[in-house]
């Protein structure tokens, strides 16, 4: 087999077979075939889309190239959730808890990531005392026991995926649906759970623009579940403003906190409780929707679910006291308030550059490098429709940086766009994917 | 600059600027951008093509890319003539001293190549004695007394087309047109040249499979020349069989030789006359085609062009008693006949394979470290239309690895294709393209 021939191959529009896919991802990971010829495969595979066969076979051979888990010592059915990126998306700490509530394992490897603010396991390290290191056998044990347990990801999974990603972002590949679906898919195939849950996020802070591109999305990602035998359900919300209010690490850990209390952000608690209950289903813990809604809005409402958080933190070596009084959390020095500069009704607030406000002022990484400060962040203060009257604050700024303010404060003012007329409500929860089709919501 | 959204704007199909595409040519020649981002936008060009300002910015910026030769102490107007490339294509040993003799200066610097024969350097070779390394001086000084002189390509012409084509021929992105008539017009620009004749072959034997495709090309390199203020002209020519009989080295040049005497086999004099001519009037030594082939034929016939070789050959030391006696050439200790298998008209000779055939008996060079049998090669004993018996010879073969005759012979075999009925002969020149259009002979 001669990469050059799969190039040409691909680039006259023919379909590569499962052999010529895992000779290209194999080759390429074992430094085999050399990047300029995967970077002009990439670029061949971005005019001429792949099939649902190719994008199947290249998910296979990219989970293939590394670890797979085995979680089979595991009890009942391991559901894992994935959200294909958005701005304070804290859904995974407030949907752990409701979903572990509800009988339902949850065995998550997390990573610390690149962007606006840090990975799932960065936003527990804002908790004293939580140990995100720990031995495969403790890990299954916290599971099996508290039904729940969140650590950092030791294993090699999907190494192709990550060399494939690096190239494609520095050669103009990444915004191909096709490869997006496999590269997500490689990953939680590769992380051995029984069914998969996708929040495919749409909007202007999202990857996906709009809806259709989204849907298309979806259902590539359902295809491959469907495939490889993992019952996979996609949901696609809306991602045209921030999820929540707070953007940052324990700010986030405060808000999912208060959601845990039923305390929450109203489109926050409204979306975790609906990933929830589809995982509840797709664990086969309910006989429907409307069952798993209502299971997962008792254990919201009952509180079962926040003791079930404060168990999780418990035994990660976490300290409750700080559950119990959030202020204990590390807290920014320097606190500003961005106010708005006209009269208007909120029309949009741009995630991505929400986000971005968020990473000046520390709570991201913007190399593999950087030191993340866990305190800082932003909350905001209008969602769309807000009616907001010049000077009333539309976000407040948390930073041990005071020199970044200014320029965070700038970009928060350029992300809300303001609309002389009422403006329309978005629908946060816009359709729901699965091998039986797409509903609309 | 960065070279992912150069990558990014021409893969939406916008146009590369001047800037951007020095950028490219610079950064990659000087190792400053990785090949694999070249390689991914080679691709996108591939699929968006390249318009035509953006193919003479390309083009430009290789030519700089290395050394620009310097003509300008040679008398009158240069005129360089290049041939896309074929088998048997012995033209520049008979143009040369056709345009020389009509006082048209010929300053040849030629490489030596890989393929199924040597170059004209090689070619030249075969004769005793003859020196193709010398000054840049002694190189201009023959030129201006004999008007001709071919000499070993001491310059580095156009680096930047050697390291983009040897990335073209590993990812599949050879064949766009736009990137074919940038790489062979940078060389020529390079050359240095006043104007520039091009003979596009069409055919099976030919990089252009028809004669469509064939016109793009000549258009486009005729544009190149026009943007870069060098009178430009493109030949379409049949390569749907070898041209003349010969293929080899010392084989070409004893053919070279009988068609400078008027005794060579008439394809090959009639499209050498015909390239000659043109590049008389390119030179401004004729006022039209007409006075040009006539001024032409006349110094075949008269023996002129064939006094005007020996001149040339002498005044590189070449041994002049090997012309007046071509047996004194190198030859080939095996010598062999093949056979017609069945009946018929010759309806093409595939002329790649023919070339093949030549390669394996040691004509040509497989890698830069081979070494030529200068010998070796093949005479073809028909053309298209030709009516053949079974058993007759179609093919001599010529070599000093006797072993090496059974795979080679197979070979010519088949590259003839037979038909029963009587066949149309193919034309062999089908039109000509200039900064006036297209005329169709």
């Amino acid at each position: 087999m001669r990469m050059v021939d799969i190039i040409y191959k691909k680039r006259e529009g023919y379909e590569l077979t499962r052999d010529e896919l895992r000779f290209v991802v194999e080759g390429y990971t074992k430094d085999q075939i050399p990047d300029y010829q995967v970077a002009s495969l990439l670029m061949a595979i971005y005019f001429k889309d792949l099939s649902n066969k190719e994008i199947f076979y290249l998910t296979e051979a990219m989970m293939m190239s590394g670890d797979v888990i085995d979680l089979s010592d595991i009890d009942g059915i391991k559901v894992d959730k994935h959200s294909t990126g958005g701005v304070g998306d804290t859904t995974t700490l407030i949907v752990g808890p409701l979903v572990a509530a509800c009988g339902v394992p949850v065995a998550k490897m997390s990573g610390r990531g690149l962007g606006h603010t840090g990975g799932t396991i960065d936003k527990l390290e804002s908790i004293r005392g939580f140990q995100v290191e720990m031995s495969d056998k403790r890990f299954i044990d916290i599971v099996n026991r508290v039904k729940l347990s969140v650590i950092g990801q030791s294993a090699d999974l999907a190494p192709a995926d990550k060399k494939l990603y690096a190239l494609r972002d520095v050669t103009a590949t990444v915004d191909n649906i096709g490869l997006i679906a496999s590269s997500i898919m490689s990953k939680k195939l590769a992380a051995g759970t029984d069914a998969i849950l996708l929040d495919v996020k749409i909007g202007s802070g999202a990857f996906m623009k709009n809806e259709e591109q989204g849907l298309i999305l979806a259902q590539q990602m359902v295809d491959i579940g469907e495939q490889a035998k993992k019952n996979t359900v996609a949901i696609l919300t809306d991602m045209n403003q921030p999820l929540g209010n707070a953007v940052g690490n324990s700010l986030e850990v405060k808000e999912a906190i208060q959601t845990l209390k039923n305390e929450g952000p109203q489109d926050l608690k409204q979306l975790c409780v609906y990933l929830a209950s589809n995982m509840v289903l797709l664990a086969e813990k309910a006989k429907n929707i409307e069952e798993a809604l209502e299971m997962v809005n008792d254990k919201l409402v009952s509180g079962k679910a926040f003791e079930k958080f404060k168990e999780f933190i418990a035994a990660q070596g976490g300290d409750l006291s700080v559950i119990d009084d959030p202020s204990l959390l590390p807290e920014a020095k320097y606190i500003y308030s961005v106010k708005a500069k006209a009269d208007g009704y909120i029309e949009t607030i741009k995630a991505d550059e929400i986000g971005l406000a968020a990473l000046i002022l520390g709570a991201g990484r913007e190399s593999k490098h950087s030191v993340i400060d866990l305190s800082a962040g932003l909350i905001l203060h209008g969602r769309i429709g807000d009616k907001i009257l010049e000077n009333q604050p539309i976000a407040t700024l948390y930073t041990n940086m005071d020199m970044k303010l200014e320029q965070a404060s700038s970009i928060v003012n350029g992300a809300f766009c303001f609309s002389k007329e009422q403006v329309q409500l978005p629908k946060l929860i816009k359709a729901i994917v699965s091998s039986q089709g797409i509903k609309n919501m």
